[in-house]
């Protein structure tokens, strides 16, 4: 749960962040950046702000943009229907990015959970992302991402995002952001 | 037909226009900046450079560059297989674009053809994109697009490409550049 002056706060923080960054947002877009705690009340640990450009019953285009540190949680994208599940290409445009799959655990990781959470962050497979940098992540794949010390601009592009399917390794996590008044 | 050096010389002027526009490349992709000059050989009036980030079997992603009053003349994606055909989002990041679709004809449309290729332009609904804003295009219909006085750069975002199987309304055009040395 945020309180209602967190979330604007969090969405005025992502669109200087994009502003700096060049990227031009319709002040429609700007005013509906898409701010998400997961449900655990812990923004600067762990979220996400999003501008979703498109998203249609094929392709999916938005901007993530993270604070420094911020971790967004371990999660899958699993098979629906007919969909085997979102493929998301993720290209890092500002900042740094630390990504990490499943796969052979790299020895030494550089980000850590955010602290409580460590027991919900399994897979270790690390992929250091630059600006221009970028990595496609298979369907039905578990992954998290956590920014370095200054945030970071992200670029997602991918097939249909159907965030209420997403599969979270933490169990306390729930995908809708609930504001307080 | 271009010659080598005017290929150069547009991957040059192209990977200048994004790095204004603060969208960063790897030293490879920017090596590798695709130039379209759809067998017309006069690429000032009929052309297209690209950046190709992403293109799996159901996603693809490209910045494409305009030169200023540059086309890209008209085309469809048409089904292909099981492929209903490429879906395609057009996202103007700097510049402007002038993009015209099947639908009512717009009176006194701001763009002009390519001078000699009149004939192969044929529809004429006019939606004029400015930075921030986007226009999504169904399958398998025509569209084509002008850049403007300043030229553009374009965020394309879509289903698979496969431009070999891309009809062109000018049965001059062949997507294949053609480089002579
Ligand atoms: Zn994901
Ligand atoms: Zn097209």
């Amino acid at each position: 749960m945020l309180s209602r002056e967190e979330y604007r706060r969090a969405q005025e923080r992502a669109a200087q962040m994009l502003e700096e960054a060049g990227i031009v947002l319709t002040p429609q877009e700007r005013a509906q950046i898409e701010v998400a705690d997961f449900g655990l009340g812990d923004l600067e640990h762990t979220g996400l702000q999003l501008v979703t450009y498109i998203n249609t019953e094929r392709v999916c285009a938005k901007e993530l943009v993270l604070f420094p540190h911020q971790t967004c949680p371990e999660h899958r994208h699993p098979p629906v229907g007919d969909d085997p599940g979102k493929e998301e290409t993720f290209r890092c445009r500002r900042g740094l990015v630390y990504l990490y799959l499943e796969g052979e655990p790299t020895p030494s990781p550089k980000a850590r959970p955010p602290q409580g959470r460590e027991h919900t962050y399994t897979v270790w497979h690390e992929i250091e992302l630059h600006p221009g940098e970028q990595h496609t992540i298979p369907p039905n794949t578990l992954h998290w991402f956590q920014a370095g010390p200054e945030g970071a601009i992200v670029s997602e592009f991918s097939t249909r995002s159907r965030d209420d399917t997403d599969i979270f390794t933490d169990q306390e996590i729930t995908r809708a952001t609930m504001v307080r008044d």
